[in-house]
């Protein structure tokens, strides 16, 4: 179980300022269906992962309207082991032993072991997102087609917490959060452009959302025509079946901190997903990647000169300011 | 040289119903550094295209804001025959023998030496166009990023011929063209959501397209957040680089009648850049891919009998009513 | 179950040539390695497909001492269904509204839905085959490693009847069969070359199979030098996996009349598996890919002028008399 | 230009153990077929790298009868701030901006504006360094075909100095080098093996390397059978094209200490074309990732720690006998 707002559906509230009101995050029949696939268990011969079957089909919620559910998987920690060493039985010899295979592949990019885990993904993302998701081309995806169908009324608005200034000193980052009369004239415009937006789709499409036709003397635009009156922050939905060394690439890139935070929050999600699946992979991938650093030769020279004794000044060295910024960050001495 | 339109950097109309006014495709700024790339010629050892380079980096224009540029190359017919012989030298023999090799090479599906020519495009699509372009992930692609950037206030507009109706038949397709007052509130809608949402924009970045600071009490929203307000319509640019082989796949798809309308004029403008750059290549594919048929196991069984003079009643075969109507408009029976 | 010989691992005789004599396809202890993981069944929430579940890790024999295991699998017809809804459920409304949905996916080339289903097999395969298989690059491999472990004394020796001799019409294909002294020395020399080099390959390692050394006065070549020594009949073995649709796209290419035959044989028992796992996409794919016929747009042009009744003779055409022949063929009229 | 040496296409002796015999590494036909290539120049709008074009279609001398050679290429470091920046003209602003922006690109794992350079390799490589090298997915290949021709008599030797025991520490590394009689012995094996392979294969096809038929009474085996008497140390060749992106990938595996000698000769030849081709990219390639060192989670704490002045000892740390070892080494602590 994920939680119990998962599970009922409701993801909270969208903490919109004040007038918090709970939102259904899927419907009564989707929940219906979500249920039913839960209950229906097989028996297989197949490598499970009870950790992982304890998720599987439920909405974990990400932002305010936006979801991932995990549909399918292939494989385990044991897996990995079984394709590294192409053995006959299910690979799996000792605990100790496979994990300390895994941490020596996974520190020598021999990468290829990791391919032979899969898992499938049903994730709801608002269209912005899902641009920046698609740039990662080793997955599949099918996404909702907005040219059969109608897609649904459902828009992302930031909550006030995360309605950040641009940054003045980085011109991809975020700055300090705005307040007052901006934050309010900013959710303003993001939700009222939205509904118009929608609201015109509806009648350019001549059809509600529930499909009924408003006007029978009209024709109605053509779905894959209407739908360029939505707006980028509009939910879409998509399938998305990866590896687990192309997820785990997918991961350090986007639950990074350099990532826009509208995507993190998925990768997040996801690294929990990780954690349950494959714990063995999942803690070497923290060391080795999440939580390492990677040193250039010339930050590397500067290191070696520091445990010498020496005092370095950057001047002394081949940094730029900024290089040398990140070395002494990740060396813990930006004081 | 394309045509003179291009490369004044008019686009002509927009055929917007009457009141057409010239639009300048290009800034004097971009006109000037395309003229400066074309005039720089240096010599090269590598195999050169003349039709190409005839053309080399001038926009070619497509929709009411949108163009394709080529913009580097590697590799003509030649090199296909070079490496399907996996020869020494430039690789060309006599035409007709290479010609007889690249028709060969696409009949028998053997793909890989068209994928040793490469091409590299720079093209300026609306939103929801690049969102279907995208999914073609063989191809290496670099796009203009909101993140860092503003995005100019340029939005997709259909010209009143191209404002279809839903088909009623087909679930995706389109139907008859819209007229009169229904036509002229779909225009009125599309324009006048894009035009506001892009003066939200600039409210929410509380900076102007030309970069100019709106207010300075202000602070403005993150540019990865504010672009959310901005419709499917709007343009954004890429580089898009592709070998020879997958070139052929998008336009098989993209260029085909069933392909949406907006994404189709590209491929039709990128199939011309076809002919000039790989004639013979171009000549085949035309033949074998997209002129051609596919014909089912079932479908082909019908074709036999229709040869030995039976008189084929559909109820006689297992094709449905759908395969049925195809097939006879295939072989030119849809009468 | 496969067939009892599978399970006792005998792969019958080699047939060759008269002393036939089973080899045993693998060790008592790989034996038992693989009936621990049939017996071991677990719940899953996940789909299963019991006639695939029915051979899992069972061997299926190929060759002289190859086979193919599945290993694990993903998804099944309903996940073709559900990823193309992008559907909440597991998929599947009434049997016959899904099968025709996968006709029209694969009749329109709509892939993407197939990518959702995953396939891992164990393959042992003579090296030579492995050079041709691995040119499919959509697939994830795992190769058992000669730089870290020493190759198994297994190499394959064509049976009598597939000592093809080179076709005089065809560059790459086989003409009849050898026969009398010819065909003897040919099956002399490539079990003598064989047995004679994994001699040399022991020797240079000064290690024996069984892994006891030789001389404990030698060191012994490194074994990824060694190993140049075998050729390219010995077998070796990978992990390889792969989504529906490019399994297709390989099935394609190499269970067609003109893939050479040694890998024909492995496509030929994957096409069994295809059958087993997804029935519905097996049968569209046996009508639509396997069984159908790529018409050109000069082929198709013949075929309506013979459908109006001409009698087309071929200098009438623009075909050659290659590309005439096969449409002859295809339209069977080659008599 | 390369070396005297490669233009005349002597590969210099083989260095086989006292009997030096200089080597024609191209036939004159192949030779002469270079020459036209490169006297052959035409005028080009697109860029241009003079460096490369210095040595384009000349040999590089790898191992005994291996070779690389440049037979194309498109962009240069220009073309990556040129697609970093989605720019209208040539991209270069100024040297030193440029190259602070590859830098940047490199450091952030922006990879894909190094995509939008493209080169193309003729390579000419033992069977056994092939298969190790076709693991690299992402590029295009098209190898010598053995179903349509007859492979030549080259063969890989190893020269006495590179004839490497196994390691005992090192389950896939190399130790001493074999000396004496055990080296003698060695090459002995390997040639004479060599050798009766190739006199059998032509037995075999009953057809010998000049295209002469030994017994007009004979069939000949098919050449695609036949071919599987060959050893692994034959060579083979190949088309490859890759872009810079997965070149670099490609580089930082295989002219890493780790990887085989007999591969990383071929990389570290590609290196220097790197040097030639891309100059700043290749520079910024050294710092971060040739030259660098990825730094574990617990790797770092460790590095923080000796910063403060502690002395730490191994137990009391997270990392293994192994780990330390290596993390020593980086930081040049491992006297």
């Amino acid at each position: 179980m994920i939680q119990s707002d998962a599970k009922s559906g409701a993801s909270g509230d969208t903490d919109d300022g004040g007038a918090a009101k709970p939102v259904r995050l899927l419907s009564r029949d989707q929940l219906g269906e979500i249920d039913e696939a839960r209950r229906a268990t097989t028996e297989t011969r197949r490598v499970s992962v009870p950790a992982l079957e304890d998720i599987l089909y439920e909405p974990i919620p990400v932002l305010d309207r936006g979801f991932v559910r995990v549909i399918d998987y292939m494989g385990d920690d044991g897996a990995v082991v079984q394709a590294a060493r192409v053995s006959y039985g299910k690979g799996t010899r000792k605990l100790r032993e496979d994990e300390g295979l895994i941490r020596y592949l996974l520190r020598h990019r021999h990468t290829t072991p990791f391919e032979m885990c899969e898992i499938k993904f049903h994730v709801k993302l608002p269209i912005f997102v899902a641009r920046q998701w698609i740039r990662h081309r080793t997955a599949n995806v099918n996404e909702y087609s907005a040219r059969y169908s109608i897609l649904d009324n459902e828009f992302h608005v930031p909550a006030p917490r995360d309605l950040a200034a641009q940054s003045t000193g980085n011109r991809q980052g975020r700055g300090d959060v705005l307040t007052g009369a901006e934050a309010a004239r900013a959710l303003e415009i993001l939700k009222g452009d939205a509904e118009r937006a929608y609201q015109h789709y509806e009648e350019l499409l001549n059809e509600r959302e529930d499909g009924t036709v408003i006007d029978p003397d009209r024709h109605g635009l053509a779905r894959e025509l209407a739908r360029m009156n939505l707006s980028l922050n509009f939910y879409t939905q998509w399938y998305w079946k990866v590896d687990l060394h192309n997820l785990m690439h997918f991961l350090s890139l986007r639950a990074d901190p350099h990532a826009q935070y509208e995507i993190r929050v998925y990768a997040d999600a996801m690294l929990d997903v990780l954690n349950r699946w494959v714990p063995a992979t999942a803690k070497a991938f923290a060391d080795y990647r999440m939580g390492g650093a990677q040193l250039s030769a010339t930050g590397l020279a500067v290191v070696k000169r520091l445990l010498a004794g020496e005092d370095v000044a950057r001047e002394s060295t081949d940094l730029g300011p900024r290089e040398w910024r990140e070395l002494m960050a990740t060396l813990g001495r930006d004081d």
